[in-house]
């Protein structure tokens, strides 16, 4: 750094204070979603009085609180009024089936932001800061949040995972869905495959919320529920289909390594194993938003991480399995990698 | 919002996941700047272990935390190591003059995030949440903060602002700097003219570090200092050039009114005020960086904002100013507004 040639070039303050000044990003979702802005928005007319009486808000509070959603892309302003961009209208207007608000309350809940109040002892100690194991302490309640407000950010991913994994298979199919959560998965494969029996495997209290999902979908009787630990209970078997879906991210290499193998002896010969990850490239740092979930692991576990696809190949390899490839998931950050038992 | 349409419309969740996960960014930043990472990697070779080493901190946080920080281009990645971006050397590497870490870490301070924790408060009742009269509460320590830390942001803004106030002025002047804060911009005048003298008006125990930078400018001898209030003090004069730097936007415009008559009313026939703002254009959502602000001022102040060209020529105007003309800084988001008495 040669102090010269530093004071003669332009400089631009902006990418340091627009990094310092992100948490207002996520504050102001936050506060619009409490809010109910986005149906207020939606309802019209859009201008600053009637969106503040909507939300029983101050018309400063509200003017500035819109225009700093319409600055970040998640509203409109025309003529001085408000109104839906096509990705507000689709994800955060209550009125819409795509809403996602739920998520991004999930997403906020302070039990999973303390971390970051203290990230540089995070990054000290190479763990997470929460209590215990975090989120992977054993029969953690965040578990059920998750399965209760994620739906919306997963269900898109439902149909593709479904259409990979049985890729045109029909006929009598068990499958198992470890750490099911909100239970999508399985149960669009038994939407996709009339003759597909499933068995979710979670803590109790999430299968819960599975199973009122498989009613809705009306697949509950060829839903069953197997409650616990996967690294405890008895897999039963033998299944034509492991779905791992968002789950070997919460855990180290070999902890991984000993899952691959349990699912792979409860596979048939030929069975076949699907997760569901965000799989950043080799450079670790690409594309974002799978690239950038290795922090999220880092808070929130002692050992967890966004694997490649080479780190994931290897616990496939090393559990058993043959025939390991990625299928990313268009215009989504998440990638389904299968293998053969 | 038709069900149909939406069903079929390509669903890309990365948006709100975006948004929601906003506050990371803010996060890592400040542990990078806590943990000395931009001085590690500066110094080289850039190893995940030797940043490790530099920083006392374990090897996969620091990992993660340098990939967060590549993916947020304040750092680069080659075969596996980390280097600068030319903007990461610029101003957040130590070495650099231009660092601005202290700028990060001003704007982290804990004191004025609170109002984030519970920003849907803040936005009904219009006003911040912070203590009193929040940042512009009398003598509020949060300042003499600001004049230690903020420098290295304000610092580019002093030659071109000096520039466009004394426009080829030499000669005799006398010069007012209300707010001086770092006392950067008096001292930038004093410098640019050597038969300027300023007086700086801000609390006492602010007004201590301006001092030490008109010592550090050999500008000292012709730098006075009238501590107080701008609402309270006599400001004496008359003076030829009145500067008003960062100031009004804490303030409602019957306040900013009356207080620009007690600006030309210290002033000399045909003398200058200048103001440096953040102005956003008339529709108050562009550009990014000063529209944003306004939420800054929702968070600290009572009835501060971020005011437009024409509500700032307003103010000037029943001030009795003539002559009101916006000057933008060149690659910043500042406006310099100048107004003749």
């Amino acid at each position: 750094m040669h102090e010269g040639n530093q004071a003669e070039a332009p400089l631009n303050p902006g990418l340091v204070f627009d990094m310092v000044q992100a948490h207002q990003r996520s504050a102001a979702l936050k506060a619009a979603i409490e809010l109910d802005v986005f149906r207020a928005v939606g309802q019209g007319p859009g201008d600053v009085a009637s969106i503040a009486r909507h939300c029983t808000a101050s018309e400063r509070g509200t003017r500035i609180l819109c225009d700093f959603l319409v600055i970040n892309g998640v509203l409109a302003k025309e003529n001085g009024n408000y109104k839906h961009t096509p990705s507000s209208a689709a994800f955060l207007d209550p009125s819409s089936p795509a809403c996602m608000a739920s998520v991004a309350y999930f997403m906020s809940n302070p039990a999973l932001r303390e971390p970051y109040d203290n990230l540089a002892s995070v990054v000290r100690a190479g763990r997470t800061s929460l209590e215990g194991e975090g989120t992977v302490e054993p029969e953690n309640p965040v578990w059920v949040e998750f399965a209760e407000k994620m739906a919306p950010m997963m269900a898109p991913m439902a149909a593709p995972l479904g259409g990979v994994v049985l890729n045109g298979h029909s006929g009598p199919m068990h499958v198992l869905d470890i750490a099911a959560g909100h239970g999508l998965f399985g149960i669009e494969i038994a939407k996709q495959n009339p003759q597909a029996r499933v068995t979710g495997l979670d803590w109790a209290p999430v299968l819960r919320v599975a199973l009122k999902n498989a009613e809705k979908a009306g697949v509950q009787d060829r839903y069953n529920m197997l409650p616990g630990s996967a690294f405890d209970v008895d897999f039963g078997g033998p299944y034509d289909v492991v779905l791992l879906t968002n789950f070997l991210h919460h855990f180290d290499k070999p902890t991984c390594v000993s899952l691959m193998k349990k699912v792979h002896s409860a596979l048939k010969p030929g069975g076949r194993a699907a997760t569901l990850e965000f799989v950043p490239n080799e450079d670790r740092v690409s594309p974002p938003m799978p690239a950038a979930f290795s922090l999220t692991m880092l808070t929130t576990t002692p050992a967890g991480d966004a694997y490649t696809l080479s780190e994931l190949t290897e616990m496939y390899t090393r559990g058993g399995f043959s025939n390991v490839k990625g299928h990313p998931i268009p215009m989504s950050p998440h990638t389904i990698v299968m293998g053969t038992a």
